[in-house]
């Protein structure tokens, strides 16, 4: 497809104009001192608190248009003062984190005299393209603000009207503390083929785009983008317990790992129980799990261990589920576990439940996910329990950031070099 | 473009296979203890000196055939025993650099008692798409071996039988190290569509595409890769040469940064020179580049300071010249020297020379560049010289890695967390 194809004139020219203000912006925005992008953080929350009516009148619009959500989607859709209470609170939290800028990385001094430092850096300009969550418009640019970049905000249509009140107390924010608010920008219009604009990098105009969002807007932007991605994929993820592993704390962490929160990518989707401890912890695994109300699918050895397990089919060990349901299987030792994982996971979040150092040091040593953990829930796959503050997801790829993304991998590096008027022989 | 489009079913066939050949070698090398992967490109480096007669025969036949090559490719194409003898010294000095794999990066406890570490991990396989260069099938393979990558190369036609001697050798050393040869492989065939399947990923099994070559190939390999591109673009580097310079080393930095090498990226193209120097700095500045065969464009200050200066159009400014030719411009100080980089540079390496910190400092923070050096030559832009051992290129883009891209750079990482039966609230 050519770049012009399919786009009305008009609509790509807008979108050029947002990148090339968004650009100019993230120059100031790179250079801006740590104090000033705090207080334009604090200025957005206090005009988010104020700007409140505003806000929920324009959330009721787009609930009101929002005719063919169903209940979950509009849930998601849904503001209130709770919710607006606890935006403004996430952008104070995120303005009150270290600056992720200008940080010293690294430094060394060759034998020729020079001295080389890597230093943080902004990206540039991020285009963050989300579904039908309004409080993206707010977390996505806060975080982007806070490391020093300029965002480019593409809202689902139907949470047009709700992200643009949001955005406006942004820019509020930006203005009062001095900074452009080209700095965060929002798409004004549901066009679809703004997101195709956006994907083609408006004119080199965007460095990174993130994707927010379920798994088929999430495949369209790998598929279609011309500028690098960062995505958060899926999270088939899973708990080993090991022979050598504590029944107690096995159960603990098996139902938390499964049942806090079924929805979330860190969420267990499959349990794997070494067949040398399956006499004793197979059964209480599985009722804990069945009486919090998780339905379970197993192979043959889980059904005998519980008669309420149905079979699970091949494809139930490749399923994130993201819901009360549960893969069950038996495995000879953890070999076998991480074969499995290597083979049915999606490299996010798996845990080992063992008292065996060793064996622990192997399966985290050896399963090639972005979190691996021992003796904990794989619920902790977050970028606030992680101590980042806050994230704007979990990078499911393998390239320049890892597991949950905040501050710190929204930021590049450069090398500043400092000699004595050396020449290179 | 469908995937399927175009190919013919028998080389879509052979490219999966040998995506899923890397693939398997993949899980092995991430694994491998570092000495024996030493161990290995040592084997290599010497397999490749007793197969020097095979290796010049299969050069001597590429050359024969390569008719239609002009000198200068001939040349990088050419391998001679002093070439070979290089490549493989160059292989054994990877093998001896530090183990990028394993690193501990960060480790912090959070308050509920988990213990975090960031730990660097192979990324898994690399693609790398070359052309007439068949050296690169050395260097490249053994930066992939060394930081635990698996890689396929994809050589130009012209290069394909040196690549394929120079290839078995490497997996000759694989092989007697105990590692898997699939570990190095070379795309059997000169047929250009199998550059189209190694963009598209070999369904899944490419996690990094690496091109090395003129911009015509970068540029395809940017605007038609489905997964994630280390790309080196246009180095069009400046040296500004402020008013507080000694006007000695100014003239020592500038002649290296033009003369040394004009072919590299890393050769300064725009000279920039302070108006308030420039009655003492400029005319010395010209005569020495002059005298050592440099043509000059200039705008018209310089063209006043020394006749034999052309007139500079618009486009010498951005130019990548790489060649013995430089654009010259005075500026109204640091600001403006800054603002004519910001329109005119590509990122990658930019030089101040002054004796006043805090021009330099103001310079080397305000310049977005991935190299940004005071007082010393943009010739040092190079992993060697920045202490990595060797570099595969150097990253123009701002994601992952920035500037060269040695083994830690052909790194990711994983978070492997410790705890003690935690469960998250």
């Amino acid at each position: 497809m050519s770049a012009d194809e399919g786009t009305p004139f008009k609509l790509k020219g807008l979108m050029q104009d947002l990148g090339a203000t968004a650009r100019a912006a993230a120059a100031v925005l790179r250079l801006a001192p740590a104090a000033q992008k705090t207080k334009a953080l604090h200025a957005a929350a206090h005009a988010i608190k104020r700007a409140a009516p505003a806000i929920l009148d324009a959330n009721a619009s787009d609930l009101k248009e929002a005719t063919s959500l169903g209940p979950a989607m509009r849930d998601r859709l849904l503001l209130d003062e709770g919710r607006l209470e606890a935006m403004a609170n996430g952008i104070a939290q995120i303005a009150d984190l270290p600056d992720p800028v200008g940080r010293e990385l690294a430094r060394w001094t060759r034998p020729n005299g020079l001295s080389i430092a890597r230093i943080s850096v902004p990206i540039g300009v991020i285009g963050i393209i989300f579904e039908s969550r309004p409080n993206v418009t707010a977390d996505a640019a806060a975080l982007c603000v806070k490391s020093g970049n300029a965002v480019i905000l593409r809202a689902g249509s139907e949470a047009l009207k709700s992200a643009r009140a949001i955005a406006a107390c942004m820019r509020e924010g930006l203005a009062e503390a001095g900074l452009p608010e080209g700095a965060v920008t929002l798409v004004p219009t549901a066009d679809r083929e703004a997101v195709g604009e956006m994907l083609r990098g408006l004119g080199g105009a965007i460095d990174l785009i993130i994707p927010r969002g379920g798994k088929g807007l999430v495949a369209r932007v790998q598929s279609d983008a011309r500028v690098p991605v960062l995505a958060h994929l899926e999270g088939n993820c899973h708990v080993y317990v090991d022979g050598g592993a504590d029944l107690e704390m096995a159960r603990r962490i098996v139902l938390n790992a499964k049942m806090r929160r079924t929805g979330v990518c860190g969420a267990a989707e499959t349990l794997l129980v070494d067949r040398a401890c399956a006499a004793t912890h197979l059964a209480p695994l599985l009722q804990d799990l069945l009486e919090a109300g998780c339905a379970l699918r197993g192979d043959e050895a889980a059904m005998a261990a519980d008669p309420r397990v149905t079979p699970a089919s091949e494809a139930d060990w490749a399923r994130e589920y993201l819901d009360a349901i549960m893969a069950v299987r038996v495995v000879d030792g953890v070999r076998e576990a991480i074969a499995h994982i290597a083979a049915y996971g999606s490299s996010h979040t798996d845990a080992i439940v063992t008292q065996d150092p060793a064996v622990a040091a192997r399966f985290l040593n050896e399963v090639d996910s972005a979190i691996v953990l021992h003796n904990a829930s794989t619920q902790f796959a977050d970028g606030g329990e992680f101590g980042f503050g806050a994230e704007i997801g979990i990078a499911t790829g393998k390239l320049h950031a890892r597991g949950p993304v905040g501050t710190e991998q929204l930021t590049t590096f450069k090398y500043a070099v400092h000699g004595t008027g050396q020449t290179r022989p």
